[in-house]
């Protein structure tokens, strides 16, 4: 998907939520079960309820990996159905030597391959630039590369200060803005903080930004606009487990559309700040 | 497996290999395709020609990834086929928020829940923390924590300046010492530059390094085991492609022998170093 079909989407569905399908076996309603495939059928149902509220989906490899082969099975049937006008996100946390980010990207990027063909997929920094650029060789696909994440673990180096006064996190998002420009390249900031976002935006004016924290990890949906929004959005705001677990019922697929309704509406209204 | 055993089959095999099964199907011997399954019947003639020698297996996931459902079941069946007096090493660089890491922990130590339970898994550190301890939480597993790599990309972050006058690869090594001891903790520490063995060897002294580019990235194994060896050995050098493409033929496996036997000899020389 490009840049401009994405900021359409953003206005037309008066959205920038990103529903987050880290679908655990383990927490689904138990009536899904008996499914041939409870994770695929999950995951179905909880897309039908929310594709109108967002504009994008994130699908967390860790929790279909962690099943092995039959959890592939659903992650591929899952990215299989989701809607076209969805930005898909393979959030994989990648990264590696050149010849192996290749094949990372042959997995997430190559349907012929793999059986899958993400908008993006999600990729550490700490290799350096041949670990990423694999991933731009492909068109329209984006590298959504971390920057400052939303856990507590982001202070051990993130925010180390390196030469020039500046931090970690700022060096990365500076280097890695002279590989690519803000219509192949996003970033990760987590929501936690959200002042944060000034240095973001320091470094990053143009470049989307994906922001996971909101909800669950505690981060508030009003400060993420405030600080980080720029004049086209430039925000995709995660929310995983507030939707998709809002209820552990049968009705889970109408209690997750309740919850995605309501982080719409907010959206709506900060997006009155710009449009 | 613990530290004593491996270091045990070190001293019994007069090797501290370890063979990288980075194995693309575009890669292997053309008579292999007609086989059920290529990349698995590749793996298992190279681990029964080399099982004597090395005293490791890493497998690189991307090349598994990048076919899919196929791939993660070659990937499963190679696990299986591993050689138990022999370290396991699933090399995919995994790394994320706590409940995502528990995931990848499943995917890669739980044998119940995914089909595989390597010995350790590389991990990316610029998470911090949270991020590489839910792997610690299994028993006997290892987390081969990434330091200081050997690719090009290695410059743009890890030799940054951070307080103190150190390195970022040296704070990486310092804080993650902290979480866990050297029997436990291992370093991924790049073989392009020798002298770099001894700014990790200050800060750790007693982990194990698993030292990729020996071979076709141009490191050179005297430099590594003049610089980095300590008195338990503690190294693991691994070789990919020097090995397991030494031929395109029918004689693969013969040929990858023929290669890990000098290599092999090589190290049962640098041994008498310190046994």
């Amino acid at each position: 998907m490009e840049r401009k079909q994405l900021i359409e989407q953003i206005q037309k569905k008066q959205s920038f939520l990103c529903v987050g399908l880290d679908t655990d076996i383990n927490k689904i309603p138990k009536h899904l079960l008996s499914s041939a495939d409870p994770v695929f059928e999950f995951n179905r149902q909880i897309i039908d309820a929310t594709r109108d509220l967002c504009v994008s989906y994130k699908i967390n490899t860790a929790f279909y990996e962690s099943r092995g082969v039959k959890g592939w099975e659903s992650l591929i049937k899952t990215w299989q159905y989701l809607p076209k006008d969805c930005f898909s996100i393979a959030d994989a946390k990648r990264g590696d030597i050149g010849n192996t980010s290749e094949m990372y990207a042959e997995a997430f990027f190559n349907e012929n391959s793999s059986g899958m063909s993400f908008d993006s997929i999600t990729v550490a920094p700490y290799m350096g630039s041949d670990s990423v650029k694999p991933f731009l060789k492909f068109d329209n696909k984006w590298v959504i590369l971390l920057a400052l994440t939303s856990n507590s673990g982001s202070a051990d180096f993130q925010y180390s200060t390196t030469g020039n006064d500046e931090m970690l996190f700022e060096k990365v998002l500076k280097t890695a803005n002279s590989w690519a420009d803000a219509s192949r390249l996003m970033f990760v900031v987590g929501a936690t903080r959200g002042e944060g976002f000034l240095a973001i935006r320091k470094h990053a004016p143009d470049n989307f930004l994906l922001v996971p924290g909101v909800g669950a990890q505690g981060g508030s949906l009003q400060d993420v606009c405030k600080y980080g929004m720029n004049k086209d959005c430039g925000l995709l705001v995660n929310s995983s487990r507030a939707i998709i677990y809002a209820s552990s019922g049968e009705d889970f697929a109408e209690a997750a559309r309740v919850e995605a309704e309501k982080v719409q509406k907010e959206m709506a209204e900060a997006l009155k700040a710009i449009w």
